[in-house]
């Protein structure tokens, strides 16, 4: 069988539907809709190990929050994407605590820059409120550290995001990175929030490379914007939505190797929607309004 | 009939013979295949009008160089890619005269960066025979426009380079710019020369747009690198590979309406690729080995 | 005699009155002192050619805006710059036709990157504006030219610039750089406009250079903003103050040949001053307000 | 009396000679000067806390090689000044164990970038050894790591690097920072060793802030550039030479309080010494040619 890559939750549950074999119920796994600021939420609760296994993810929730319409850009577009992703991540968070923010990625590599732009929009409080007490006295103490990529580094993210968390000792840590999703609809116009850390650089496996409370010590919470469909995924779909069975990873996995499906505005999508998250970030730490983060982010 | 993209005459040749209908030869037409320094060249002559309508481009002369094995990085490629570009590129173009390359597309958009970039790896010579004739005596003059886009611009690209060449009198006007391909494997793999124009972003039948000898009233060579496939396109060549018929056009660009495929590592590729084309440029209008080149450009 | 260096007619002024000798009084030459949105504007006119002689400038108006408050960064600092610098040039330029906005200066370098920043920030409407009359019926057609530097194209900014009018017959030039100061506390902290026209890269004599009503056929507006001190300018102001006479000017030079002043944070300064220059031009060419810029050019 | 700003010990130890009341002689620092490659070196130990007291910089050697005529560009000038930073280096570090490369300063001030800059010049290795230890045993395992600036991170690079030491456990690490000269001459035409460790952002006595063997349990190894002068201390030196006495360092102070002085071409020079650095550490790491650095960086 072909092998689809997803790193959305909300994606998993969907292939195991579709397998055909699936004529018992999923348990272990809760799935319910709603909606906030006129954006879909869809929230996955893997509640134990058969739902974990079902998934192929840890236990926790996992929010996805669809923004398809933010590229309509009706009027407060900004603000309500905004407040989505903040409140959502609000009620996730703890409410009090120094938190730190990692952005993982590869600045130079677009569809994997998300975490270095998202840190761009991030209030760094932390330093002004160790100097200025007084006058940072309403604020959280929020640091910001951006991973770089192995090769360029030669240290792993989750060796450097431990180092420093033994250093500052946050209460929290939140880690903005790049996801694959499987539908091209919902590549940059989807954010997914979710309270069981993350593995840098789609899951491989290697426990120690995990970011989360085991290998921390704190509790971390993942945010994740996808910004690719692998081209083998994409594929396999249209053949498969198309009648055609009998799909041979080897075939579809060797002419498309490394390619990646993405929009061809992707350097601007990926710019907005960091933004967007970045924003989202301040209004779950900080007791601000988007009128107030601009201008102390100008 | 799901109307598939290229920018390649290669591939336009190759979407003929693969129509069902073709029982007949395909006329006005002719293509031939060699190698040089180990990359497989084929090339495209389109000979008349027939031959103008059954690949829908104009008349002329169209090299493809597959450098697919420039990635496999043996010993000497880069200069043996450039060698193979340049050598081409030097038997199309006047031997005298002065040159002006042009780098069309938008240096902020990966994709479509090929121009701008290989611009950075152009000798800009007229200048310095121009201020000291004696010293630069043994250079042909080459100066250098990148037209940046219309939507930063608000001036098309040809309305820009008509009025550079009536004030500065190029002999010839070189014009890079990134192509869309129909095979994944092509991509930031393959270089296209000809010597028929060129019309920026992918030809849209505005004649007024085109830049070629018609337009500028001096010869236009153009070099392209394709650097994306249309998601549409490769989605139809799947499914009719798989037996699938019927392929509705309307569907396939619903969903992928404004995606492309490209290789995960864009960003380096690209870059790669346009030092590879801006050296072939140098070897064809000076006299310079790559080492000298690599000294004048540091 | 030591040679101090200045592109601002103001200073060109104070020079003149300087020098022991002037004991007559300065004729050609009218200087005026009002504010603007409480920033302290300076005219000086230079009316006939013994103004031109003494001064080293050609006939016209000199405007300086004096922002150095706007580093102190009051409330609505950014839009009181704006309308300072946007009504002043709206008041020199034609209130009708096509404009044509010229980024001179190098944009990797920070202290010359002021003509390309500024051009970020400009509304380009003239493809808008012929794409859909109707829905851009009420706005001035702008477009925007970058013209490099000499070393990466190979072309003088005034023959491009040449070209491009001769192509698409703008109404008015509006030309920006970066302009030396004598004095410290004016680097990045002043605007100069001018109804001149203007030498890109701070005149050298060469007439064809020039950028002006005689050889493009149009009025042309600069917009300069000082970003460097001469170095040695600095330091024969300082000796000559503290009374040492006899400043040699080989001896100065020499130190600092190739040597300029800068404030530390010329990357910030540049970037924000440029922001105030491009909305400023809006100001003065379109009838929007800063809101509706800031849409615009989001 | 006026207080100079220098980085260098070399200068430092001008300062105490030049100042008028020095009629003892300096004890507890030794100087001598040799040529290596054709550069001239100078080494200044600081042997005692008289020495200490003296130069106001802690007690190690500190070696300043003279790279002056590296923009002469001679033949084989960057091999030269690679072999000239990098032989000096390999004496001071230890001959074995894995070694971390921090790069301090800021990527998007020019003069501050020193530090990132030559970090995209050193070859990163640890990662390589740790997974194809045997293809990769000829090398040494070094890591780099990029620190930020406060403003953007909220964590003072002394705390994140004492985090990363404590996780990875280098045997050395090297730490290079841009500095401030007195003298324009030295400006990125300089580069000073030193075994001492360093403070990041020119020392302002916080020892928290240290990065040396005490704080980070192991030894530290400074590279240092010079890439501005402070243009107080420049104006000073000015005036004294001239005969001025009496120099009010208020008056300096409050008109060029942040003006720095660097040279026009800034952003080249610094990006060409960088990475003249960079690869001088990989002289003194790695057993490697210049060539085999190019081809394992390009």
């Amino acid at each position: 069988m072909f092998n689809k890559r997803t790193d959305l939750a909300l994606e998993a549950r969907e292939l195991w539907q579709e397998t055909a074999e699936r004529t018992t119920r999923l348990s272990g796994v809760k799935a319910t809709k709603t909606k906030r600021e006129g954006y879909p939420v869809t929230r996955v609760d893997i509640l134990d190990e058969r739902g974990e296994q079902a998934l192929g993810k840890p236990q926790g929730s996992y929010l996805t929050i669809d923004l398809t319409t933010f590229w309509q850009r009706k009027a407060d577009f900004f603000e309500r994407a905004v407040r989505a992703v903040g409140s959502h991540l609000k009620e996730l968070v703890p409410a009090e605590g120094p938190a730190l923010v990692i952005g993982l990625g590869n600045a130079a590599m677009t569809p994997d820059a998300v975490g270095p732009l998202t840190a761009e929009s991030v209030l760094v409080t932390r330093h002004l409120i160790s100097a200025m007490p007084k006058h940072f006295a309403g604020f959280r103490p929020v640091s910001v550290f951006r991973t770089g990529v192995l090769g360029t580094t030669g240290v792993e993210s989750a060796e450097a995001v431990r180092g420093l968390v033994a250093e500052i000792h946050p209460a929290l840590v939140i880690a903005v990175d790049a996801l694959a999703s499987r539908r091209v609809g919902r590549v940059c116009a989807t954010v997914q929030l979710s309270d069981t850390g993350i593995i840098p650089g789609s899951g491989v496996g290697n426990h120690r490379s995990a970011l989360n409370a085991e290998t921390l010590g704190v509790p971390v919470f993942a945010v994740g914007i996808p910004t690719v469909v692998d081209a083998a995924t994409l594929a396999a779909d249209l053949l498969e939505e198309a009648g055609v069975e009998d799909i041979s990873e080897e075939k579809l996995r060797s002419a498309e190797a490394s390619m990646m499906v993405t929009p061809r505005d992707i350097d601007a999508q990926v710019r907005d929607l960091s933004k967007v998250v970045g924003y989202g970030i301040n209004w779950a730490l900080q007791d601000l309004e988007i009128d107030e983060m601009n201008a102390l982010l100008s």
